[in-house]
């Protein structure tokens, strides 16, 4: 087995799909695999419900649900493809009920009903698969937030070798997620980490610190204005988050080191902070962003000049048949009008993580670059 | 709300059962909650399965399946309790098939059918819940394990002050999984991180590092013995993650500052690591054990004397519920035959998480103490 197809999180789809648990032989015979990936890039999903009348698969690789077939057991299954390298995600419909894939622990958990996940390797290995290259370490926290007077999570990436350079300090990403999303979700289900470790072994990417921040508000604070959340979540962010980082990691300071970038909610957030304080990150991008209103954009672009001073990157992206599409070209729009420099990256897709893990290895070249 | 609530893996809970999340009002109203703790509490599940003709609640603090309701929408619910303050889990059966919560992301992953899981907390809090105290960190790594060929994941927990006492060294605890889990399982489901910090903070237990590797084999060597895939796990634990540890923590080196621990599986591993190599751990904990067979076992006890003169602790602990319990029963009858100092710790429950949270708090403060 090459490496490249494990890592903590693939360990656990690898692990079930190879079926490598010491169990007794008589339950092994009886355990379902699902989904079991084929080298021909075929896919077949299993299912053991004797007693369902239909189960359809549905996932993101496919327009229309399709039907599982029952055999003498009881056990339904499909197989589709071939697909093309990719993560995916599916669920099944149980006689009208989703649910993820109740075999496959690699789960993207979610507000709703969660999905479950299976990755499909390239003959080279794309720039989301574990591969031999140096590996650095994500770090799990629990801070106190003063501004908000709560516990939260907080997960940061740190760069191979920053264990053993003692003396070197880093520039640092804030990468902010959706609303569906935790602190967890960008490297679960977005692979940051990897894509990370990928781009910095290809000197795609400067090594970096990517702090990973939870974006939702406590409640008591829901019935708040969606601007009050932005200004709660942005003074959590400024006035606990970032000193916090600065106590525990060796970072670069000053906006010409600092990067924030977020896709839908947490590319709203991305874009008032940035927008908001040129003078804190220098380096701003937006992943099929959630867009504020024309008044509160009208005041995030009222100095076109002092922008185009200060900050060092400015980069929209997002797929044209996202939701948010005619959204984010208001945004363009306005942005041309005001002579603010700026990327428009618009492309093929929807809103989902196929998109937003290719926008973070796209974006990941042109942060920190010195001679901008 | 109390900080005590709020993890980062009772966040995303916490989170979904608030349901803080900046969705569209029209969404929120038909998005269903479940599990809802109560004040009381009582504990209310709910699923939408309109099609569905019968809809069970199958749990650990169940003796037996309750069915769930159905109203007009289609939504099913039941609620029970008032339940004692403890992690629980439980599983729908739809029309026959098991599946965990869709709308609760606290899943506990699992080969065959995944679990969800609930905390009821407690008036006071108890010991695996998060409380204002200072907080360590978990590190998430990809190790490359030369014997075994493979890149691996490794949790690593180090203790609060950690980062910024930076010339203090912390004594190591290895803290094995079982059959069905992997590398983040001590965490995710089993809390280590939240067990030590409260632990910490209560000076229960010496301020530590605690490395959780993976402990499977990979495919390949699945037709290997039993014997034999724990000789791959032991190499790879001495030989690949100890010296990657000492590379990138600040550890105590030597027997008197090294513990190993495990359960089930992971039982069986410490065993043969901590009877096999007492020159490299000197504290060694079983929890509900597999146990190895009589003639390893005879060779792994051979020297008595040696033993009682080298371990500081042998811990053997396991639930009289415990499908493994006569086999711990026949190690201890042999611990005893052939005079070997060690603890018994043999307790209610069966073979389940309920039962390791309290182990791993029940013998830390038993670790590397200096006048034992």
């Amino acid at each position: 087995m090459s490496n490249r197809q494990l890592s903590g999180h693939a360990i656990v789809l690898t692990m079930f799909i190879l079926g490598i648990c010491a169990v007794a032989p008589a339950q092994r015979q009886r355990s379902v695999v699902s989904p079991e990936v084929g080298a021909d890039r075929k896919i077949t999903f299993r299912l053991r419900a004797p007693e369902a009348q239909k189960v359809l698969l549905t996932a993101n690789f496919l327009s229309e649900s399709q039907p599982l077939t029952k055999d003498a057991e009881g056990l339904w299954a499909v197989t589709v493809g071939p697909l093309a390298p990719e993560i995916y995600e599916y669920n099944f419909v149980v006689d009208g009920l989703s649910i993820p894939d109740p075999v496959n622990p690699d789960v993207k958990v979610w507000r709703r009903v969660s999905r479950s996940m299976v990755l499909v390797p390239g003959d080279e290995p794309t720039f989301f698969e574990v591969q031999p290259v140096p590996h650095g370490t994500v770090h799990i926290h629990a801070y106190h937030s003063q501004s908000l007077d709560v516990t939260r999570g907080l997960y940061v990436y740190t760069p191979p070798g920053y264990e053993t350079e003692t003396l070197r300090r880093y520039p640092v990403l804030y990468l902010l997620h959706g609303s569906g999303d935790t602190e967890r979700t960008w490297t679960v289900v977005g692979r940051a980490n990897v894509i990370l470790d990928n781009a910095i072994a290809q000197h795609q990417a400067e090594p970096m610190i990517v702090v990973m921040p939870y974006g939702h508000i406590p409640t008591g604070d829901a019935d708040r204005s969606r601007a009050r959340r932005h200004a709660a979540f942005a003074t959590d962010l400024i006035e606990d988050v970032m000193p916090y980082v600065r106590r525990h990691y060796r970072i670069r300071s000053g906006p010409e080191h600092t990067a924030v970038t977020g896709l839908s909610m947490g590319g709203a957030q991305a874009l008032r902070l940035g927008l908001g304080h040129p003078e804190l990150f220098g380096w701003l991008g937006a992943f099929s962003s959630a867009v504020p209103g024309a008044e509160e954009l009208d005041d995030l672009l009222a100095e076109p000049e002092s922008l185009n001073a200060q900050l060092k990157l400015l980069w929209i992206g997002c797929g044209k048949r996202d939701f948010l599409f005619e959204a984010n070209q208001r945004l363009l729009a306005e942005l041309e009008a005001k002579d603010i420099e700026h990327v428009a990256h618009l492309t093929e897709g929807t809103h989902e993580w196929r998109v937003w893990r290719r926008y973070l290895n796209e974006i990941l070249p042109l942060l920190f670059k010195t001679n901008h």
